[in-house]
């Protein structure tokens, strides 16, 4: 990266992967990528390689998380360097062959873009997720998808009471979740390139197809893709800030002494992702009726509320905190001949 | 039964069962059934037997719907006299001992009662599934549960723009469906009772408990309790009438030659169980955009609309008609000295 009058030069980013099917019961990302793969006339770009591609396969044929463990969990140094023994989990040989595949994780010849697709049941509304508050090509993308997203929420505001504009519209909101946290952040499928990022769009049920969320998903993706296109093609981006709820903590459940929950995510939290949770709001209810408060110093922002794929992570929700992060302009580097 | 005056003598129901998790995913009737059998008294009732009772434990454990078939199809004859013989799917191996703790099925020593306890995706509040027209203690059943509940509906109009009391009191529609139409019919897992009843409540995750379904189906129980208790206390019920939605057609989503399916449900039909479909109204929305209209010559009423676990059982939703039935007065049969 070289700076010049607050100018950063990055370089461009002609290959791109997008990714569904990581978890194989979130149905938006797994249909939009067979679509794709069938017919890609919709992500052809100037000047970019894309390529659609499910990642969990197997976990896709059963409609299920995963096969044998987390496959958003497994791209760790351990795994990657396992050797290719008989017997190794099918996420981890996965794993291995998707760093084959579009990395080396790490290595200059990994991909420069990898979008990764997944749904919530929690009522995340299109949540863009960035692993790092320093990269600044995915601080400009965000930018550029939440500014190309925001006429659609002036429309849904226009017509607050029309149920239909509301469904079409809900989930166009783009809140960015930073995951950043060393205790929180885990090694995803999508960290194989330079640039990763996640699209989580809920709320949607494991194994439904929802229409406003597939619609949703399809429009951020082709803001996405429009955006690398401009980038590449030599445009300069100016200065922005942008909103991101950084990863804080995870709150799981009441449980009793055998690890079952005893208490519920409150209705007043319930679909709440992404408002406030001050000191002495109601957090959980307990199946006798007793309301737990949060006890918390400070406001946090919750999310992934009561998200089904993480009662077995012990996570009830995560709280995260609001920040304002400033991103130089960025321009494409011309290579200089030698 | 007997009929004098209009009136139906009918024997006393005093053993009664709760079935949580026939459905390994459906997280309110197994949180329930499982609090219920750590402490019993919010269920006790004078004269009643009443048993909280998981009906598919591994399939609990597991959380998936099932592990080799699904249970709530597995009540056939077939089934049911099948040899013990060594690999029985899971399932059946568990529906002939279920037959046998609350059956036999169909034979006079069966339970009276089972309410069997289940959650849907679908936007489809808190349903009764009744599996016979012409069974009048059910119907004297529903209607009670129906007007007791009214006063939380009319609670509910009263604050249409509280949020949180919306969200209390959301699924307490309790509509009626019945499923006696012969293509439509399964065997249920309640059935093994001489009166069966179906409680599905929505919309929930698979995998997911949320507060609100948990409450409401909870209050169905604590006024289905009370009905018996009711009942068997000798009180005459007075005739009444009762709404139901009776099964009528199997919608599939369309699909592709290899059985994918190219379309989903219309934005304008998703979330709209029980609500009248018209010829020539929106049903489904083709990944390219097309929208494909309902052409059935009469107005029906849909439900189970895109339930994940029908995907695979080519189900996008189930259209119903609306019938009125009427149920005479009934009282429990005196026993006679001889």
């Amino acid at each position: 990266m070289s700076s010049r009058c607050n100018i950063s030069g990055l370089q461009e980013a002609k290959r791109v992967a997008i990714f569904g099917g990581t978890h194989g019961n979130e149905m938006s990302g797994i249909m939009l990528v067979n679509m794709w793969i069938n017919n890609a006339a919709e992500i052809e770009r100037n000047g970019l390689v894309t390529k659609p591609f499910i990642s969990n396969p197997r976990a896709v044929e059963k409609c299920t998380r995963y096969i044998d463990t987390d496959l958003n969990r497994a791209f760790t140094p351990e795994n990657l360097s396992a050797p290719d023994v008989e017997g190794l989990q099918y996420e981890v040989q996965r794993a291995k062959e998707i760093s084959q595949m579009f990395g080396p994780k790490g290595s200059p010849g990994a991909y420069d873009v990898i979008f990764d697709l997944h749904n919530t049941t929690s009522n995340m509304g299109s949540t863009l997720i960035l692993e790092s508050s320093t990269d600044l090509f995915n601080l400009q993308m965000v930018n550029y998808i939440k500014t190309s997203t925001q006429h659609l929420n002036t429309l849904a505001k226009v017509f607050p009471c029309n149920k239909k504009i509301k469904k079409a519209m809900a989930p166009h909101t783009c809140p960015v979740l930073l995951n950043e946290n060393p205790h929180l952040k885990y090694s995803t499928t999508r960290s194989v390139a330079k640039h990763p990022i996640g699209l989580e769009v809920g709320p949607q049920p494991q194994g439904v197809l929802r229409s406003n969320v597939f619609e949703s998903m399809r429009t951020i993706l082709k803001h996405a893709l429009d955006f690398l296109e401009i980038f590449n093609s030599g445009v300069e981006f100016p200065p922005c800030t942008v909103e991101v709820f950084r990863a804080h903590e995870r709150m799981d459940y009441p449980r009793d002494t055998n690890g079952n929950i005893t208490a519920m995510v409150h209705p007043h939290l319930q679909d709440c992702d992404w408002e406030p949770l001050n000191r002495g709001d109601p957090m959980f209810l307990t199946f006798d009726g007793r309301t737990i408060l949060y006890e918390g110093a400070s406001t946090v922002y919750p999310t992934f509320i009561n998200e089904a794929a993480y009662y077995e992570k012990q996570q009830a929700f995560m709280t995260t905190c609001r920040e304002i992060l400033a991103a130089n302009a960025i321009r494409k580097t011309v290579k200089v001949k030698s």
